[in-house]
Order: C-alpha cells, then sequence, then structure tokens
C-alpha cells in the first residue's frame, strides 16, 4: 500500500481493505453481455451473498447487527461500484433507499419489526418515490393516501397512469414491500408526501391484490437491476404501517407532527436519505477510476504509428492529446476523491451526532451532496467516454469492460436528483441570503428541497479552513508577479470567480424581480444559464479546498506528487473557463497562454508517473475484468519479436 | 414538405423521398432490448430485403444493375441510419466497404464476376483491412501475401496475433469472401499494402481451410452486425484474386504499377473509399436528427415543477438551460447537415468525373471528408447523450430509443478513422504549403495519407465563394461598429481564428525543428494540441461557409429561419473559443460577454419553432419507434384534467 493509496482511501481505508479482501476474485464481477435474464438472476443471487460486516450492513444501528457507521457505509458501496455497478445499484435500493427510509423515517417498532430481515436480505423491498408524471418535483405526487377512521385503515390510490411509480429498483421482480410516497388526506385534509411500508407481493412473488407491477424492461445498462412500474388500485394499508416519525395518525384520524410547515416536513424527510446522493456521486467516481485505470495501461503498451528517427518506442501515452485527456481527467478524479472524502466525513459526522441534528450542517450537507454528485456524474460520463475512445476499436467491446461502465454509469445524470435541477438546488442555498431582495419568487421551480432553509453558506470554507485562508492572503496584489503554481493563487481565482458570478446573478435577478413582477417565471429562467454557472463555481471551490486540504493530510513524496496533480486540476480548471477570467480583467491574455503553456509542462513532467496514479487506485486485476489489459503485453512482446525478425532480412 | 425540409433534403431529396416511401412503416426498425443472437438474425435478413434501387445499389456501375449515383448512395445511407444503425453499418460493409473495393481496385474481370451477387446480396463479404495490433497505422499492416511463380500462387499468412484482423463486420456469421488487405511480397521484394479476394467460408458456412475465425462478441451497440477476427495460416490464393487495379503481378512474378512509390500507391488506393467516411458522418448526423426530434417532442409535452403565479402551462422546452442545450445542437446539427450535403455532392462530381481525377480535388475531398467525420461524429456522441438525459429516466429505457441511438454511434467516433488521427490528417494537409519549412520531420505518425499531396488548401473558399468574400468584405474595419449577427462579422471571425491558428502552430513546428532534430517526434508532439485547434477551426469554417451558401440557396420565411439559426450556430461557436479570441485581441470583453446576450436572445427568439426545426427532418413516426412519444401526450391530458378535479375540491 502506497503513500498515494493512503491518501485516497483516506479515513475509511479499512473498510476498502476489507472489501478487497472479502469480495477477492471474480465471484462478484460485471459479467459482459449478459442478457437481462442472466443479469437479473445473477444479481439476484450476488445480492444474498454480499458480506454486511463492514459491508452493506455498516449504516445500520448496532442493536440490529449494523455498525453504525454511515461514512463507512458509502466506502463499502463504492467499492460495489468498481464490481458490478448493478449489485452496487441493487445494493443501494435494498439497503440504502429502501432500508434507509424504515430506519429514517420509521418508529421503533418498525425497526424491530422489519430491520433484521431487510439486513439479511430475506424482505426485499423498493423504494416507491419517483412517479411516470413527476421525476424531479416529488413534492407534487399523485399518489393518495386517504385515512378512514372507521376501518383505521389507509386507502392507497394511484388516480392516473402519470401517478404510477416507476423506474422503481426491485419492483419488477424481487421485492416483497415498498416504502411508498404519497400525499397523506386525513380529515378531509392532506398533510404533504408521508410514506408507507406497503406490502406488493405475497410469498410466490404474484402481486397482492390491488396492486398492479409492470417491468420497464430493458435499459440503456444495469441490466442486473429490476426496475418496474407499481399502481395501487384501492390498496388498503393498516395505520401502524405508516413511518410515522415526522407525523402521526392517530386512530381517530387526527394528524399530529413536531414540524408545522408541510414543506419543511416534507424536506426534513428527505434530508435523512441525503446518503444515497452521495453514494451515487462516489459509485460514478469509483467506475470513473476503473475506466481510467483501464485506458492508462492499455495506453501504456499499445504503441501507434511508427516514428521515424526514434529510437524510443511510442506509446498512447506518450502522445500529447491522449494526456490532455486521460491525464487531465486522473487530476480530476483525485481532486473529486478528495471532496467526496471530506463530504463522506461531514455525513458521518451529522448522522453521528449526539442529540438534535444541527439544522445549517445538515442543509450544507445537502447543498454539497447535490453539487458534488452532479459534478461526479457528468465527469463520469465524460471521462468514460474518453476512454472508451482513448481504447478505440477495443474500448467497444463488451470483454474490455468500458461499454458496460459507459452504459450502467450513464443513468446517474439524471437520477438520484437530476442534476441540472441539483446545481439550482446549490445556487438557490448561495442565493438564500438574500432571498428578502426577491421574495418568494420561486419561478425556476420547487427543486430546493433545502432551499428556504439554507442562510450565509457563501464562501464558508470547507476544510483547512486557515491553510486555505493563509495560502490566499499570501498572494500578493498583482496576479502577473505569482508564479501559475501558487495555490493561493488558485484557490482566490477560484473564489473569485464564485463570488462574482453570485454578485451578477443577485443583480439580475433584482432587476428582473422589478421589471418583469407579472412573469415570475421568466425572472429566473432569464438568468437560468447564470446560475447553473454560480452552482459549478461553487463546486470548483469546495473540490479545490478539499484537494489542498487532502494534500496539507500528506507527506513526503506522496505530497509533492499530489501536489502537482493539484496544479494540474486547478490550471485546467481555470483554462477551460479562461474566458471568463478574460472577460472579467481576472487575467491577462498574456498570463492566459502562459496557464495552457503551463499546463502542457505539468502533463509532460506528469507523463512518467500515470501507471503510479491509476495503480493507487487499487483496483484488483479481477474486478476491472479487462480482456485488453490481459492480451496487450503478450500482443506487444510477439509483435516486436517480428518486427525485429523483418527488419533483419 | 416544407421549405426547410426542402433545404435539409437537398440535391438527393428524391433519394430520401423514396426512402421514406419504400422503407415506410416499422419492418425496418430498431428493436430495443434484443439479444445479440436475435438482433444478428433480423440484421441478416433484413438485409436481403433492402431495395437496391435508389438504396444500397446506387454507387454500383450501371452495367451491374447500379445507377451510378454515389451521392445519392450516401443519401441512402443516412437514410438507413435513421432506421437502424446496426442495418445501415451491415449495409455498409456489404455495399460501401466490400463491394466498394472491388469496384475500386478490381479489374473487369472482377466486376463481371463478383459484383451481380454483391449488389443481390447473394454474396456476402467482408472488408479485412483492420488488424488487433494495427487500429489508425493502416500502411504498417502485418498480414503477409507472398506470391511464388512455381504454383501462380499467393501465400496468405497472418504471423502473429496482433496480425490477424479484427473488428470485421459480416465476419462472424455471415461472410462469404473477404478483400484482405495485406503486405504483397513477390520476388523476395514487398510492395506495401494491396488487396485480394479471399474466399474464407465454404457453402454451408464453414471456414475454409487455413481460414480461422472468431468473434469479437458482444459490443457496447451494433448488436446486429457480426464483427469478427480472421486469420490466415499459410492460405493459397490464384494470382487472379489480388485486385489489381493499381499494381499488378504477372505470372512470372513481375511487380507492375502505375504509381511508381509504394506508399502514393497505397494512398491513392485508399483515396478511393472515400465514401465509407462520409457515411459515417452523414450516418452520425441522421441518428443526431432521431435523437432530437425525440427529445425536443418530449420537453414540448413534459411539464415540469408547477411555477407559482404562473397562468402559462411551463414545459421543459420552456428553460433556458434546455433550450442552451437542444437549441444549440438543432443549430448545429442544421450547419452540419448543409456542410455534409457541399461534401457529398464534392464526392458526387470527384467520382463521376469524366477521365482523369483531379488530384487536387481528391486530396482536398479526403480532407473534408475526413475533417467532417470527425466533427460530425463527436457532436452526434455529445448530442444523443444531451438528448438522452433531457428525457431522465425516460431516457435511460430502452423502448425509448434513445439508449440504442447512442450505444450504436460510440463506435463511429473512433472507426473509419479515429478522429483525433483525423483532425491531425486535416491539418497536415493546411500544414502542406509550409514543408519545406521542416522536411520530412513525420514525427507524429504516418496517419496523414493524404498529407504528401496536398496543396495550398488554406482558406481556400468552399461554395458560394464570391458570396462569401462579398460579405467578408463589408464588414467595417472596427468590429464593435457591426451587428453581433454580421454574416461577415461571423465568417471573418471564424477565418482570422484558423489562419492565427495555422500561422501560430507553423512558427513553432519551425523554432521545434531547429531546436530537437534528434527527435522527431517531440517536435510534432509538443504542439499536438494547437495542431488539433487549427483542424477544428478550418472545419469550423467550412461548415459556415456550407451554411451560408445553403441559405443563399432558400428563399422567403425559409431563408428568414435558416439564417436566425446560422446566427445560433456562429455566435455559439464564437462563445465557445471566446477565451481564444479574448487572448488574442479578437474580441473585447464588452462585445464577449454581448455575444452571450445574444445567443439567449436568439434562443427566446427560436423557442416557438422548436417543433418545426425537428419536424423538417421528416422522420416517419414509425422510425422513431420511441414509446414515450406515443404515451406523453396522453399522459399529460389524463394529468391535467385530475389536477383539475384536486385544485376544485
Amino acid at each position: 500500500m502506497t503513500g498515494l493509496q493512503d491518501a485516497l482511501d483516506g479515513r475509511w481505508a479499512h473498510v476498502r481493505q476489507e472489501a478487497r479482501k472479502q469480495l477477492a476474485g471474480s465471484h462478484f464481477v460485471a459479467v459482459p453481455g449478459e442478457t437481462i435474464e442472466q443479469a437479473r438472476a445473477r444479481i439476484s443471487r450476488l445480492i444474498t451473498e454480499l458480506p454486511t460486516d463492514p459491508g452493506v450492513g455498516a449504516a445500520f444501528p448496532k442493536e440490529y447487527g449494523g455498525s453504525a457507521d454511515p461514512g463507512g457505509s458509502v466506502a463499502a458501496a463504492e467499492m460495489l461500484a468498481q464490481l458490478d455497478l448493478s449489485l452496487m445499484v441493487k445494493a443501494g435500493v435494498q439497503w440504502g433507499l429502501f432500508g434507509g427510509a424504515v430506519v429514517a423515517l420509521g418508529n421503533e417498532q418498525h425497526h424491530a419489526t422489519y430491520l433484521p430481515d431487510i439486513i439479511a436480505a430475506k424482505l426485499m423491498g423498493c423504494f416507491a418515490m419517483t412517479e411516470t408524471g413527476h421525476g424531479s418535483d416529488v413534492q407534487q405526487l399523485r399518489t393518495l393516501c386517504e385515512y378512514d377512521p372507521v376501518t383505521e385503515t389507509f386507502d392507497l390510490h394511484t388516480p392516473h397512469e402519470s401517478a404510477r411509480k416507476d423506474y422503481i429498483g426491485n419492483a419488477a421482480r424481487d421485492g416483497r414491500i415498498a416504502v411508498v410516497f404519497a400525499q397523506l388526506i386525513t380529515g378531509g385534509k392532506s398533510y404533504g408526501v408521508h410514506a408507507w411500508l406497503v406490502p406488493i407481493r405475497d410469498e410466490q412473488g404474484n402481486p397482492l391484490p390491488g396492486v398492479t407491477i409492470g417491468d420497464d424492461g430493458h435499459k440503456a445498462g444495469l441490466l442486473g437491476v429490476d426496475n418496474g412500474r407499481i399502481s395501487f388500485d384501492h390498496v388498503s394499508v393498516p395505520r401502524a404501517q405508516l413511518l410515522d416519525r415526522y407525523g402521526q395518525v392517530a386512530a381517530d384520524g387526527t394528524y399530529t407532527s413536531s414540524i408545522e410547515n408541510d414543506t419543511r416536513r416534507f424536506f426534513t424527510m428527505l434530508g435523512t436519505l441525503v446518503r444515497g446522493r452521495i453514494v451515487v456521486g462516489g459509485s460514478s467516481s469509483a467506475a470513473t477510476k476503473s475506466a481510467l485505470t483501464i485506458a492508462v495501461r492499455y495506453g501504456e503498451s499499445r504503441r501507434q504509428f511508427t516514428a521515424p528517427g526514434e529510437t524510443r518506442e511510442i506509446t498512447l501515452n506518450d502522445y500529447l492529446a491522449h494526456q490532455r485527456i486521460l491525464l487531465t481527467a486522473l487530476a480530476h478524479t483525485y481532486a473529486l476523491t478528495f471532496a467526496q472524502e471530506e463530504l463522506t466525513v461531514a455525513l458521518h459526522e451529522v448522522q453521528t451526532a449526539i442529540g438534535d441534528v444541527d439544522e445549517h450542517r445538515q442543509r450544507e450537507l445537502e447543498s454539497r451532496a447535490a453539487g458534488l454528485k452532479a459534478v461526479q456524474t457528468w465527469h463520469a460520463t465524460r471521462t468514460i467516454q474518453a476512454c472508451r475512445e482513448a481504447c478505440g476499436g477495443a474500448g467497444y467491446l463488451a470483454e474490455n469492460r468500458l461499454a458496460g461502465l459507459k452504459a450502467d454509469t450513464d443513468v446517474f445524470t439524471t437520477f438520484e436528483g437530476d442534476n441540472t435541477v441539483l446545481l439550482q438546488l446549490v445556487a438557490k442555498g448561495l442565493l438564500t441570503g438574500y432571498r428578502d431582495a426577491f421574495g418568494s419568487l420561486d419561478g425556476w421551480g420547487r427543486a430546493a428541497f433545502v432551499a428556504e432553509q439554507v442562510r450565509e453558506m457563501v464562501l464558508e470554507r470547507t476544510a483547512a479552513r486557515s491553510l486555505i485562508q493563509r495560502l490566499v492572503d499570501a498572494v500578493p496584489g498583482r496576479d502577473e508577479e505569482v508564479a501559475l503554481t501558487d495555490r493561493g493563487w488558485h484557490l482566490r481565482m477560484f473564489e473569485d470567480r464564485e463570488k462574482h458570478l453570485l454578485d451578477g446573478v443577485i443583480r439580475r435577478l433584482r432587476k428582473g424581480a422589478a421589471q418583469k413582477k407579472d412573469r415570475p417565471f421568466d425572472i429566473f429562467n432569464d438568468v437560468q444559464d447564470h446560475v447553473l454557472d454560480v452552482a459549478l463555481a461553487h463546486v470548483d471551490r469546495v473540490v479545490l479546498e478539499a484537494f489542498v486540504a487532502g494534500i496539507d493530510r500528506a507527506s513526503g513524496d506522496t505530497k509533492t506528487l499530489l501536489s502537482k496533480i493539484c496544479d494540474l486540476y486547478a490550471l485546467t480548471t481555470i483554462e477551460a473557463h479562461k474566458g471568463w477570467f478574460l472577460e472579467h480583467g481576472r487575467i491577462t491574455p498574456a498570463r492566459s497562454k502562459a496557464v495552457t503553456g503551463k499546463v502542457n509542462d505539468l502533463l509532460k513532467q506528469l507523463r512518467p508517473r500515470m501507471g503510479e496514479l491509476v495503480d493507487a487506485f487499487a483496483i484488483p486485476d479481477e474486478w476491472l475484468n479487462s480482456a485488453i489489459l490481459r492480451e496487450e503485453v503478450g500482443r506487444q512482446e510477439s509483435m516486436a519479436a517480428h518486427d525485429d525478425l523483418l527488419s533483419g532480412r
């Protein structure tokens, strides 16, 4: 285990190491080219064989056999993502979403009754929130659940097709029970969305009366996950099946809750489920690491054109264009790893804190989770695509794994929150300090389930606060005198961009609010691109600060190498936004050109370390399961021998 | 048929209209979620049912039942791409690559013997060029074919595993014969790569003696195409099977050719096959149009969040961020359609010209084909991905078609020439005028199969030469005085970028050549990113000029609308490169910001036309075969009715 691996494995290194041992070999690894039936059968079998300690049970309370280690459960999920993304998602549905909802929203009685079987994968369940007609706007779900004090039961009903539950994991095949989200109605009044534990299949696997189950069928990827559709035709649900931690219905139908406001209550309920989003972000990065390992190792052995007059062997990785893609992606992947680690720590601390949850920290956690999920999943989609292309035709064959990684991760940009919606949520959090300026004009959607509560997160420091402030303060006034690799300068550039974009959007919103009072939608929509830029700039800064904190924890050679990777991350990010920096006089044309020169220089310096950088991801060869990695080296050797023969004759 | 459709359908509108008729209904349309066996069986069957006139036979000589219409054959292939990309690729292998090679490289005898059965799909064949160890550098193929004057046969041999033919369409299942590319050796001397017609399977479909056939197995997409691997163990090939148009071997082993130089001969042979690359580019755009049609129509009917205080229905397409993605992609797709049309006309004119081929035009054609293929395939990958995300979870389900479009088109960025290699080829063409400056330092690969012959293509005008010059000349000296939608200004900005990038790369190469004489690879590699930028800037200009020419051919409302779309294309391209324009003082910060404002303004103006813009692609509903388009409208209606009820109680 190298220093680099240590730095990446982070606080839950023991969980990761344990997974590398417990799940060693190829037993749990994705099988390319399966039919949907084969994939579902295999994953349904494997899901019952997963170790629960420190694996899928990590997040559950100790009294039910868990280890009360939410951070560890995120790390464990990331490891599953390197084996098989279907397995990760299926586990995420069972233990994260379904089991997590029972823990977070249920009472002691629910816990005692259900958790042991849930943890042991004896009771497979669904998390039935999304509806066909409503993806992102979950507060507006149309499924109804009305209480009748005479029978002391709820009547659960799907009023029309667009209210059917859709894309629900575990629904098409394995789920026996579901946590169903619906509008709670009692005494003729609606109290907003709540959740019930509702059996959907009998022991033999047949749908229960009143329950109609459909199959979402073939998908782009994740074939091992049985997504389906569920509709309810006036299904009777006993009162005790309401997961009533945040809202209770008495036998006579009286509704009580410790949280007065329906919206606030709903978002508090959702807030407890933030872990799912963090797992999706982390899993995307985990898959990205698999793809990069394959592409970099292939590029290391694969010779391209003969270079006339060269005695050196030129491999794909020697090409600047190849480095521009793979090394830059590696640097961003490293950066995101430190940010994900920091986020996981924050999650862990919030969810293991004794006493009342600090609402401010909870909102900040949700915002960070949303932003990092968006950035990590888009990074995954782009990078895995680039890795596929970097391996040419070989990258397209299923046996080389990249096709599967690409297809499986693709949905992550829109599930557990659509990325665009999530970024608006982040921006809204940043804007909240200014909300008096435009009152309740909530035109761009009620996406923001934290919006109303977040306060003053603007430029709040992430980790290593004092270190970062010191670095920023040390930068002299005039940029031209500062080295391009000065960390304080990077930090200041990132911070400046975020701050200025935010100021600008506020100015524009104020102006819009004054001019377009009768068109609230337009006020926000006219600046939506600007709003998304604010969110992205914010996430960029959070990521850079996490990287800086991570470097600070390392030492020796590891520290030096990480610092160089951070230079590449920071400068390629500045380069990507050079238009903005130039428009706003934050950089001179000469310095902007110098940034590109410095990036190319860093690529040259890091070229010999490419292999090392992916080795530090420490993904076992069997997990990579890529035919080209097994074959390419041998091929190149036999070809070289043949060429020697040819040139000798 | 609208004016807009007219403009897009272009010169081969009759071929497109005929295809919409001949291939109407769902018979030829992709079937989501098939197994690889099902897909192969279906495509192998359908391939024999395709109309040959004006379809897959279009490019063949009239005496064998073709219509000698190479341009028409490109249009016909693009139509197949909207039905099923596996069908298009399988047809491309059979009639384009395999049949095309027999036409271009064979003699009269070969034509008479094989073409009738090839055209009728009675003789299925392969185009066996690529080897496992050599993708892009086809001049360095390792398969050997040595002539023996005693037996008057060639000995075809695969010397090692990396020399096996790989990714060969039609190989794994249907191919009976293959055009095999190998190093021709006679009299102990090698004459470079040539092609032979080599039977690989018997009547029963079993591999012939000495021929080993493998299966590339499951792929990311294109499941209906049976890609495979072929190795030869000293297979005896009769002398007459050499496709000897450009190089002949007499019975006694004497080699003759009208083209002295081996390299030049080889690239002349390859040049005749340029159509395949044009078909891939056009097919990518055709698939992009299918994806955009689905996403835009879905976004038109799908309501997102409720907008408080709004009486309007807000649909996905009303969001600026959605328009930023879909409308911008539409504008670029329109632009590429005009460029593809211009390229197809150029192909048609070169390949139907009487007498000797004008070498200069041939090289220009190859360069344009390379550049446009790269840009169109990357545009397809990005846009189809964006369309998938724009449809959320629904976009991930196979039944909605986007998953398949994405998976199938993905390989196009690296097949028929890796995009990066192709762009280097384009750049090399542009640099050739300057080649004396750095002599034969061919360090960044021998990719460029036109390189040595291209001359003075720099800033040569595409179509509508005088019109474009007039527009450019009309722009006043100071940009600040020019309207942002002034076409002359757009043209000048594009041209300026190309010219300046080219000048810069030449300067850097000269400097490098002086300093690094002993490291030829580094001279080019150090500026590879810059070289690729030159090529992209060149293609951007070619595309814009083609768009301008296309607008000039239209009239009335169509002309006005196309002009607005062209504004959006030009300004989003300038916006994407604003960093460069600012760095080089080509635009002021204030004007750069104004560009973004103007883009958003154009999006607002074009928002109501989105439906019309995709309707003009004229893709039959059955061809789109997308469940959400069939269901979404009905769903929205039932939901709206329900909401009315709810709000009434």
